[in-house]
């Protein structure tokens, strides 16, 4: 779980920043249904973090919600295409979605 | 969606304001499940409402857990017994379960 | 404080669904400076609502933060010109801004 | 501010967990005061190091407001006495606090 926790929390902290250089890149970057699945992917990351920091047993269910939209953010990041900032961004979201599945299993 | 944007918003600033009303009374209203529960109630349903609010379509995700948890924190405040302010609680919890299994579907 | 709690949740609404609107326009209504102060306008709103509806007494120190973050983006919001839902924004920013004034006063 | 960025990350996921802590210690621990103090400092700390990851020049004010938080919440926890887990979280606050001081200056 501790781990689950450090992946959901570095995939947070990396959406929060990577939101404002894809404002900044502007274009593709910065359409809104990309914006607003990686703030919503940095939300859940943090409440599914919180979930496991208190040690809540529906933790099962932020992890499941979690695990779906980080897959679906770092599809989304991944086919900004050659840009280190997204392809660091979409492994955080790859490392996030992995540690979930087996916390929601 | 506006009514289930409104239920997850009123879910979320009832079970905050009955967090520290079940301090107040302690015993099995202060038990830590019960609190880290409610705790996690309000995150998902503020996550939830988010969600929605800026149009993101992983909001199904989202009010998929949601209406899991709510349904687990409604429960969990019906069980306390003849007291208002879980009923209320209680109430407030189911609505917006009913309204997420909507959104899910 | 019942007041000031509306207005602080309304505000954080009003926010998250303007970001995307802002999005949408593009242009000035999407540079990065704007974006991401009214992503923290919509945190500190929603933090200082909490605050205040678990009855924590260090809401002083959120309301004065809210009060000046919600003065600047309510500036910003008016001066994007003859825009409906920017005036809204704006509107909100400022009932904000005033309620939290006399709570951390 | 990348290390004040840290401290509040640090000092939000010690809080969180320590409320849990605070709830299953039960008497002066489980004080609606103090739980409550402890669930503004947790999101205080996450609204600053969120405006300092996006590059909100407003985080001076959440800054601000999450130094005077932190040392409130650093005071509440150092006074429960000889408790190896409060005592960090104390420690914990202490950083942040002294890092939001340097930020908001």
């Amino acid at each position: 779980m501790d781990e689950c926790i450090r992946n959901c929390s570095d995939c947070h902290a990396i959406c929060v920043a990577t939101i404002r250089y894809c404002l900044e890149q502007g274009g593709r970057h910065a359409d809104p249904a990309h914006i607003t699945l990686m703030e919503t992917c940095a939300d859940i990351c943090r409440t599914s973090a919180d979930a496991m920091l208190r040690g809540a047993d529906v933790h099962v269910h932020t992890c499941r919600a979690c695990m779906e939209i980080c897959r679906r953010c770092a599809e989304d990041c991944a086919s900004m295409g050659d840009d280190a900032q997204m392809q660091r961004c979409a492994d955080a979201c790859r490392r996030c979605a992995e540690s979930c599945a087996r916390m929601a299993a």
